[in-house]
């Protein structure tokens, strides 16, 4: 059920049944020679409606712009800096919660957002508790990395090996191959595998990861292994929104 | 073209033809009784990316959550507050800009973004002129709502008179009928024509609009309607957009 | 009634009949070759002014600066950013209603003014919302440009017909060359009736327009036009106020 | 020279003499009995226009609302939160600075701006060099209080002695009896000299202070008082402008 | 070295032979029945000192007060939120990278400090870009966590084996009874190893923990274990910040 | 009492015999010559210290960094903006405030940081009223400088008369050596006492103070004069602590 496609009588009847509301969250930036630049946006909103149509769960808008300040020395990039990203979720989350909304989960397509959306839950905590005092709603936030569970991981590995390294990796870029068939891009990378590392500012970046991949091989990206790949994401990320529906 | 499709390599190749960007944005909020809550960000989204299919343009992201304060008496509505929407837009024009975008048009759904965004254009040309100086690139913004130009105010009229009113109206909710043919919803209304006014804030607005229309009979949508809206709206904004980028 | 020249008794009396304030805003920022930096400040206080007498209406301390990011590349100009301007407005309509202030009417000098105020009141309404819960007060904010009501229009164009424009105008000057006669400037101009048009940041509005003036002929101003002008905007003005205080 | 009361072309000329520009600042808040609330903007303005026919020196608009935070208890007072209050001289000064102005001799009506004004002056100093660099104009910024000077406190002990207090004085009551003589209250107080003492919050402030006096008989307020303040005041701000401006 | 101890021509002089410095940064918080509120910033405080010694880096002051809003439940924690530590830290490195400093390494004694610091590296890395241009230096900004090593992991698994936990450990209370062991608290604990878990907010975390403790057993914390500790965490940190220093 | 070194059960046993907390607040900046980059903080810190000591208070974490805007020519020195600092007081005394703690007594080793702490007392206050209402805790805060009383004052004078002067005084060095024997400088200074005088940003503090003393001959520090100001300043202060305490 995605919220942009209800009504609002059909989001107040939703929430008679369930405080849950999943928020898919990508970035828009650069991601190798053959990655689109919504390549996070992209993979988060489709495994986050796979997930919403698996467990009956809201699913919110896309956040389709996140924290790339590292990307910026590529063309498109496109970034908020960090506080700006914890001023936008501290909305998007005290916002929901004033219809009743109190269980978040974030479903994230950018490792670079992490810190921020993890920080950013701490800011609502205290703003939660700050303005609303002892009658403050049980609010809880939840961020999951759609490729950090087991499923996915077993899947890439055994599909891409130590290829698939930890930016523009040929998962992601298959997962948009097979989401947006007539966006998939063939462009010749020399070396077949990017060299992997660390990186600081912009600048790094870009010295050390000059076409932008980091360790990774997306011209051995699929849509077919998309399809696996969303699957599987769906499938555990269904079972971690229900536990997390389920807590004390 | 849609920056979130495109390569980075693609994105820098097109930053040698144009400096132009369009950038749709929208709003999560309710729309009535049988309008979707996303229709604004849903209507500026498809209206964006048709206005880029006839001029070539780059279609960034659509933000999907504006300025709603006012509606959120109504379950789902979802908004930023006006500060935060201006950090948002300041963030998405300077980080553009670094590769090279210097005309920002962004294709509006929503009424109650104006005042923000127009506000973000001179916080965004005030930071511009202090960060960078005498080198400062000579950056422009510019907003056009989709509904505001004379083909689709013909329109609007003769497909629905003075039925039109000023939130949730047949033609937006035409729009997304068109677009989003599955989530079509048939809601009786009583009465067909809600009643028109102003309002101030979340509870004035509940009080005066008790079910979120504004002078509106948003019964009276059909997608095909929607479809000749859109083209309207599409056929009118490319000309604005060209002009736009046509100025000296 | 000033609450600049009130007692704190006084005030408190008056907020025992009425719940409403007058806020005059304007701008320091070039008015072309013969109009003052101040006029949009002191026209604004002059009809505020007018008004409070007119309706018993308690009138605050105007705001001297606004929002002139566009002028600044003329001497003299100054400027509050957006988000500053939004800051301010904010303390001051939520200071003036822990005293029980409710009907906030903005009479306003400056079209650039605009955007920021309008998004500074859902600033305060979601303020006053989130701080104060259900228990918060019924706060009104509306924002009226003195010269948009029909008298002023009309009288507008009776004394300057096309020559009006829409920055320096001569109705403006006029105004103040009324209401502070020590200080009228005689200048010659050429053309008499400068090029109108838009503009977007400081260094484009100074090399579209380059001695300040938008459309307008400031050298038909007189004096007594002015008078004619503050009369015809105080009666206009005084109704807007009265029917502001009026609605349900 | 006023700046409100001048064109762009003399405020262009008159930089070609001088850097220095004068500030007022006061604030809006009860100030006893017979004291009006605008007392602290009143003074100021007075007295810096005062200064600034005595040495030619630009004057800028008054600042009429500043930090009141502690006087929220009386009706009618308006605050600025110290932030918001930081905000504005930033901008005030920044963008005065953007024209040539480097000397900014704020004339303070109100003992409560002090601290944030002074941390103003340091969040302006880190900006200038945050954003300007190697280039930054060498920015001076001072703050004068107007009855703090040899001349002004003497004629205060002589004409009051020890029934001047500290806040709702006979003295900054006087000037704006002189300088307002339309405005001139008669209230009986009892008693007639409150009692003195410090305070912490707003309902600190009123419980130790219950007509908002502090120390001081403002019955005793004479307008002739007043003027002598006034030309005291002058004489002695003119030679600390004067010597302000000579700094090598 | 510490920074805190030494003149400005020592700092001047150190800057000619290295570009890093060493920050500590700890929280104000509850840690358990016999754990010190100030644990975190105690331990990275003498780490971060032993570092120093054995490596000749400058050390900065302690930043003692993290993110600890999910402690607030409990007596005596103290919390910035995490968009004010994020402003914190920006100055920091801002600050300090005007004299050359351009490695920092950040040695952190609270988890909750993690996503914070992060999102901070971030916005000074934006910030870096915008104020300064192609000309800004190329700074790195780096964290720690002086638990998260192998000799450390290695040695509390040896001392405390699955009775380390995750909050108020037997090894971060050991480093400090080693370091004060003026302050060596005796409480009794039931049950001896706490309940492991996660947790939310403040009040959450109180529910689910209610001494405090996470998974662990502090009462097994004994001075010895500390200085073997603290040995360990120098030795394996001193490794990572002389490589930090030498990356390319 | 050190927060730092007590438990939570500690601080809430504390919490039921006083509300009371001193809060040490320093600076890291260069103080000449021979004065420690740390002279401000650890000089609050050692005398806080002792007023605890004396009084039984509790003593929370010393604020190492603080506006020292004016001191960044010279090398190591940090600040943070007076925005940064105002919002870190801001959350250090409402999160204390969250347990009981109502009074809060800052001492103070830094002249520059007056305005903005004082500035920051009433963002507390605003913040408080804002946030709590009717409900908010009477919340007092005050701050002293601790070479601010008669004690120290005569102390001082007659150990160094008029070569004390304002800024790396031989007090503030004394103390310093006092409490860090293995950290006393010896460095030749010519001319043996600075010259005295104000300053605006940091390239005039350095222009005018170009070893960084102001006024001061700090060649006369010696430990056994430190020993003898910590104690005059902590008699004297400890009995300030005690009035503050015990105002109605």
């Amino acid at each position: 059920m995605q919220l942009l496609l209800s009504t609002w009588a059909e989001a107040e009847a939703y929430l008679k049944t369930s405080k849950g509301i999943i928020l898919p969250i990508g970035s828009t930036e650069q991601h190798g020679p053959n990655g689109l630049i919504g390549t996070d946006a992209l993979c988060a909103e489709v495994i986050a409606r796979g997930v919403g149509d698996a467990t009956g769960a809201m699913v919110g808008p896309t956040i389709p712009v996140g924290m790339a300040v590292h990307h910026m020395e590529f063309a498109g990039s496109m970034t908020l800096k960090p506080s700006t990203l914890i001023a936008l979720l501290r909305d998007y989350v005290l916002s929901l919660s004033e219809h009743g909304f109190q269980r978040f989960f974030f479903v994230n397509g950018h490792g670079g957002n992490i810190a921020s959306v993890r920080a950013a839950f701490y800011e609502i905590y205290a703003e939660n508790r700050a303005l609303r005092g002892k009658d403050a709603p049980d609010l809880r936030c939840t961020l999951v990395n759609w490729w950090e569970n087991a499923e996915v991981s077993r899947l890439s590995k055994e599909l891409f090996g130590n290829k698939e390294g930890s930016h523009a990796t040929p998962s992601e870029v298959s997962v948009t191959q097979y989401a947006f068939p007539d966006s998939i891009k063939t462009t010749a990378m020399e070396p077949e595998t990017a060299a992997a590392g660390g990186f600081y500012d912009a600048r790094d970046f870009r010295r050390r990861h000059p076409d932008g991949r980091i360790g990774s091989a997306p011209g051995l990206a699929r849509p077919e292994h998309g399809q696996r790949l969303v699957e599987a994401a769906v499938g555990a990320i269904s079972r971690q929104y229900e536990s997390f529906l389920g807590e004390a």
